[in-house]
């Protein structure tokens, strides 16, 4: 069809492809495993041309880590605050294939000690004060596509709070619609680690899901300055027989998530856009709760497929 | 030697054991790797039997992790507060060997609430209020034996607090010479998982000394609420070109080490009984200072050799 383009959402672990018409409207959708960490340096081409010959012989946007330096080509990030304009300026184009990649964004350290102050997410701490190296320093790959298409196509206000668990959670804030912020918390990778290796090892098998144990962790982990020592008490707990083993799951989901969260000190009161679905959602969106915020359930393919088709007419 | 035993400091991945004197002079030492995740559970006899060729045919008493459920024969734990005698009265003797195995020590939920108060050990957080499920509860297996050896040989103070960094780091507080709040924190082990997998993996194998990367890391992670958004940084900073490679790894361990020792409220002023050596005792002694705390460094084998003697003579 005239027009009509392919977009993907190139991950580290996973990528999803559409056909879109030229109106935005995703038409044929697939979903695999094959991340940039799955697909050698050399072999990109070939997964474009894999995936023309399912969606079409069409022009590809793609964004996510496919443009790092673990993917196909590095796209420099843009620097915070940005916005859809910003992102489309920084696109990079291999004209030999038709492609153009959509860069990550950064935030430098000067300026996330510059911009936002303590109640954004400026450090979760109450400590030695702010480090001598210039203040946090954080970056994101794809999901800046996601956060301002759900403000472009309306599902969002400008000025919001997302936060989209997964591996790593990203706590991203927009100001008029452009990010100015960002936080990622390694929380889900520092699950599957703990769950697979060392002194918690085996401990950790029993399903999360939100209940008694998960609420426990999370009061035990929101606002934790010691979050190492809450981790251990899984352990003690066990051993001690306060904890039920078929716990010990959900109750270390709990401390995590619960630090994660709890390290926001500005919930009370403020809705939080929560792209994310199924078990993970429902967590978070617990964890939300419990520290007084408000979870607002977005569709991230909706707002993937909204940014994505905005960066798409900018490029043209 | 007439009145000449032997004294085994079994941990879960090293062993190290003295034929002591009467008089609890140690005489001969060895030291080995054979902890108890290397010796099957029908091993135990022939392992004294080497040790007794290697030291002499007497009587054994031996502490750590060979009493746990993963040693040699569990040994219930000794609830805190413990001094001495307490430990003596928990031993268990296993006739058949002349073998005496020393219990650990537990801290139940119920207790730390009720015993310590946010300025102790009590969580080093700020959040959401105390857990629903009892309280703190912590664990330890051999710690015990050196800090109660330490004030019993004049070492420390009988009111004191102590450090002891390793793959756990143990908090341990002490009044009136017995253990009355425990605390572990999962530093070491978590900087080898990070080292080993996942996203950091490959950034930090470089060397870890006190130096002004580690300087900041330890600002970044002193009293941090956030320890996984520091953690990321590291990556975000080295992509960024704000943190050389080659300092990654200091860095790294400066927010984990400045997590461990900024949870700890009460730290101003005080004197912090520190039971390491090397470059660990180094990296501690930092963040004590930077916490406004003043590191005392203990000799751990003359503490363990203090306390094992006086458990000695308490079960004969």
């Amino acid at each position: 069809m005239t027009g009509d383009y392919i977009v993907i959402d190139w991950g580290t672990t996973n990528r999803r492809a559409w056909r879109m018409s030229a109106q935005g409207v995703p038409k044929i959708a697939t979903k695999d495993a094959r991340g940039v960490l799955s697909v050698p340096q050399n072999g990109y081409p070939a997964e474009i041309g894999a995936l023309r010959d399912e969606l079409g012989d069409l022009p590809v946007l793609a964004a996510g880590m496919v443009g790092s330096n673990r993917g196909w080509h590095e796209v420099p990030y843009v620097d915070a605050p940005a916005g859809l304009t910003d992102l489309a300026r920084g696109c990079v184009t291999l004209a030999d294939e038709d492609v153009v990649l959509v860069p990550g964004v950064a935030l430098r350290g000067e300026l996330g000690r510059g911009e936002l102050g303590r109640g954004e997410l400026g450090r979760g701490g109450t400590g030695a004060g702010a480090s001598g190296s210039g203040g946090r320093a954080d970056v994101m790959r794809g999901e800046e596509v996601q956060v301002l298409g759900a403000i472009a196509a309306g599902l969002a206000p400008g000025d919001a709070l997302f936060c989209q668990p997964g591996t790593h959670n990203k706590w991203i804030a927009t100001t008029d619609g452009r990010v100015t912020d960002i936080a990622t918390a390694m929380t889900g990778e520092l699950f599957a680690l703990l769950r697979g290796h060392g002194i918690l090892a085996g401990m950790l098998d029993g399903a999360v899901a939100d209940g008694a144990a998960f609420r426990d962790g999370l009061s035990r982990g929101a606002g934790a300055k010691d979050l190492t020592v809450a981790l251990f008490e899984v352990r003690a707990r066990v051993l001690l027989g306060t904890l039920a083993p078929a716990d010990a799951a959900a109750f270390a989901s709990g401390v995590l998530i619960g630090a994660d969260v709890g390290a926001r000190d500005d919930l009370a009161g403020r809705e939080v856009q929560l792209l994310a679905g199924g078990a993970l959602a429902d967590l978070y969106a617990a964890a939300i709760d419990q520290c007084g915020g408000r979870a607002v359930a977005l569709d991230s393919e909706r707002a993937f497929a909204a940014g994505i088709h905005r960066l798409w007419e900018l490029t043209r």
